[in-house]
């Protein structure tokens, strides 16, 4: 056991402690704990004032303050958040394809048919512009066939070794160094005031639950994601083993989003973020619901701290992360929030300073 | 970020964690509520001292003790229970069925072929006994057809009310009160001690979801059910609606369990409960993680004060709920402990007066 295992060991006795002889104040005590000792300490500072800033803070307020009429129990303050695109970089093309190509290229040394057939050629290529501009399909053909017959645990083990070194080629930075700083603070700003957050993403369920936790706090069950199918079997010592198989139980994209979010949580979302039409209806079922609610889509209109993209107001069209003018048009006309990376956030990664 | 504001971070979000999942036990159902001031009483006064008993005690001092080498961070005490005939009577036929049976008597009045119409036909009759003796499929069919097109929202508030008045025909008691009391007791124990308790449930997860919070102290989202496909769309009104499907989108019984324990939660729970060969698996996957774990099955042997039913031991056999003597032999060779509710339950249910 370290140090720091040992300290977090005895300080978690301390808080059982503390906190079972302190119910009745948990309530009252909960927003103050989260944001530690600076209750007027700005919980947002990567964000530039403004109404999509004012409209988080004032949310918050309206859910978690005892008495108001759109007061929300803690059980219920329930955020989902997009990932690629939404908390980190998802261009050229998704981190998910990216993995799964450097899987298939490992799988060519045996198997160098591979190497001929697209779309595996391409990836096996390590071309991320190219694949970038694939179809969707594609982009699953490849997903699937890298993980077919991999057990759950050694795929989390595998995605967690490629992201402590693989790097974006467009960025030139790590990929787990990419994700947008403001969000983060969200992130930490919702946890703090009571909120659970889960991740309700396209890519792969088990794909995002290997860095979850580490990369945004969401521990694994609050991960809802685009399913694998998994098979229940025994492995040849006899011991239980689930198994990945190369189809999908759910497709968690469009109309998918609020059907995996009934799935997992069954509980409506009262704040949501997206970026892309894939995103639409979840925030439409999460706008929907009665009391406070907040929709928010990241538009990527900042191409020199990151990537610009649309086609909306006329940024340049994209196949990953596609965000139409019909999707802004509707943001509008329902009072969503459009996020613009280049003036509502100060900065966009943690690595640049602070302006 | 510093190693201290590391810790600090660690602290709060363990502390939040741990507040936020008290209000509940103090809502109900926890042990000192029950049981008035006494840190020392007993959390299982509804169990006979013995080797069952003592394995539930020993099993929780193990991963709760700090320095203990099997010790259990909070966020990895995952309990999972089965429902019927684990927490709840299941006989003669599962509640859900019955519920079914009560949608389909509606439905006839303007569809009077079904009464014509077997599995149907039965099911309209209200002659539980006779579900209790169908094939699965058939009581699969039977569940299917009452829920087609009805929102998730409507199927929930209709099961709500249901289980108002629902009676056992059997026992003659509210459904809502056969729950048995030592299971109870189990669920806040754990509870108090840090655990998530997740029922995983052959069961439609819509269903249990209607009362799990109110019977057991369960949300919404620590439900794994067998889950019915749900399809995103809009009312009439335009506004976004989940309608539940005639198909199935996880199987949760036997492998299925451990496979829905993946999807919903992605970590293996180190306790389980179940009563069946539909659960055989997910006390297999359970038992065989690392550390301290426990496996346990409820063995209906008590006709007096319940319904006996098996047939392992020689008990009378069973359509549901079968405890085959194969599952009883793998339960003894694995250390899995079998619960006798003849003798390991000084009470079965809370209206009976404790001995």
């Amino acid at each position: 056991m370290t140090v720091i295992s040992r300290l977090a060991a005895a300080a978690r006795s301390v808080l059982l402690a503390l906190c079972l002889g302190l119910p009745m104040m948990v309530g009252g005590l909960s927003p103050a704990a989260g944001q530690g000792a600076g209750q007027a300490a700005d919980p947002l500072p990567s964000w530039t004032e403004g109404p999509t800033k004012a409209a988080l803070l004032d949310f918050v307020k309206a859910v978690t303050e005892p008495g108001r009429p759109t007061f929300v129990d803690p059980a219920d303050r329930i955020a989902t958040f997009d990932q690629d695109g939404t908390l980190w970089v998802e261009k050229p093309v998704y981190s998910e394809v990216s993995f799964a190509a450097s899987r298939l290229r490992a799988m060519a040394e045996t198997n160098p048919a591979l190497k001929d057939e697209e779309p595996f050629k391409t990836a096996i290529s390590g071309d991320e512009e190219a694949m970038g501009r694939m179809p969707f399909e594609d982009l699953k053909k490849i997903i699937l066939l890298a993980l077919r017959g991999v057990s759950v645990d050694q795929y989390r083990m595998e995605v967690v070794q490629w992201l402590e070194t693989a790097r974006n080629p467009r960025l030139g930075r790590l990929r787990r160094e990419l994700v947008y700083q403001p969000m983060r603070e969200v992130l930490d700003y919702l946890r703090g005031n009571g909120f659970r957050t889960y991740i309700v993403t396209g890519g792969g369920q088990d794909f995002v639950r290997a860095y979850s936790q580490r990369l945004y706090g969401v521990p694994p069950e609050q991960v809802v994601g685009t399913a694998d199918a998994v098979k229940f079997g025994y492995d040849a010592a006899g011991r239980p083993v689930l198994t990945l198989e190369p189809s999908l139980l759910l497709e968690d994209i469009f109309g998918g989003k609020p059907e995996g979010i009934h799935l997992v949580i069954g509980k409506r979302p009262l704040i949501a973020f997206g970026n892309s039409t894939g995103d639409r209806q979840m925030l439409e079922y999460a706008k929907a619901g009665a009391g406070a609610r907040l929709s928010l889509l990241v538009l990527h209109d900042d191409a020199r701290r990151e990537v610009a993209y649309g086609p909306a107001l006329g940024l340049p069209a994209s196949e990953v992360g596609t965000f139409t003018q019909a999707l802004h048009d509707e943001a509008k006309a329902r009072g969503w929030f459009v996020i613009s990376m280049k003036s509502d956030w100060k900065r966009v990664f943690s690595f640049e300073p602070m302006p």
